[in-house]
């Protein structure tokens, strides 16, 4: 491999196979314990490509979690017919039910990056976008859900959507601190319920 | 001092001193980067006390933090008159609003305690310990609501116990992560609305 001059197409290849990497030692090892070796037994491609593209681990997990934002934004983007069936799937993009293995551990890295978000700026920042765009769809959902007649119209959809994305966060940090689907999948049935009983126009 | 021979009077208050100090050497530096040096720092006492009383920093945050869920216990109990009353004082005690620099600070290593917890058992049997104090102290205060008929007697109070602790998670998580005092006030005051609906009796 040229790593001296790597054509684009490959570049983007590279980058993408890193961040898989990235995403699978960080679900092995958390986000505090994952080091750059981790990431490098993860690859399949030479551990010199991985500095060829990132200065030093930290670079390596921005750049990460920046794509990981702009995912979250794709999956967060839904326009189907109904408005709550919209919302019942923004609900489960968020807290899937069942939520496997996998699914799991990368939502405790997230739970790691906001415990550090009060000591390190850009983790507050990566958060605050990420609070941004899940709210924001909601937000989008639910005034679409006023729009046409289907939710009451006294709901003001900004706030409905902080106190969804808020109770969703909680349900999700129970459910992932303590290994306890039963609870997710509990408190997430309270959630809709909730839903049904104040949005919907009986 | 004689630290070889203490009374036990002595001993009680050493520990209630160490205990005061670990409480400002965590808010100071965060659950991660606290050291016994740190701890030592805030002990108006010689620092040969604390290895007297503890064999190491695992073992004296482990006594802390089981002191702090006995503190909590404490704190969840209310037996007021009124069960709506007693209820708000229960959501404030989690999420007070406003919430003062030091309860920020100590929130946050709580929530630093929750993201370690999947890597730790010993983390995950404290969380789960506090999480069963508080959704208790809910379901008690819902219980005596509903029996008292101040509540609908259609709701389940463990169940609700459950959303409402969840919620305030939710609420807490992200207001100590972000430092965002606006969203935590917000938050909890569209729960309260929350409550009013679903639990009052019209």
């Amino acid at each position: 491999v040229n790593v001296s001059d790597p054509g684009v197409g490959d570049d983007v290849d590279v980058q993408a196979a890193i961040r898989d990497a990235t995403y699978r030692a960080l679900c092995r090892h958390g986000y505090h314990e994952t080091t750059i070796q981790h990431i490098a037994d993860e690859f399949e491609k030479s551990k010199s490509l991985l500095y060829y593209h990132y200065e030093n681990k930290h670079e390596l997990l921005t750049d990460f979690l920046r794509h990981q934002l702009d995912e979250l934004a794709e999956r967060m983007t839904v326009a189907g017919t109904d408005p709550y069936d919209d919302l019942l799937t923004l609900v489960d993009r968020i807290v899937p039910v069942p939520m496997d293995d996998e699914a799991t551990r990368f939502r405790r890295v997230l739970l790691e990056i906001r415990a550090a978000a009060p000591h390190d700026e850009s983790h507050r920042e990566l958060v605050r976008r990420s609070d941004t765009i899940i709210r924001s769809a909601f937000a989008d959902v639910i005034r679409r859900g006023v729009t046409a007649g289907r939710f009451d119209p006294a709901v003001d959809p900004e706030e409905a959507a902080e106190f969804v994305h808020t109770t969703l966060l909680g349900t999700m940090i129970r459910g992932v601190s303590l290994d306890d689907p039963e609870t997710v999948a509990r408190t997430r049935e309270t959630l809709v319920t909730y839903l049904d009983r104040y949005l919907l126009v009986d």
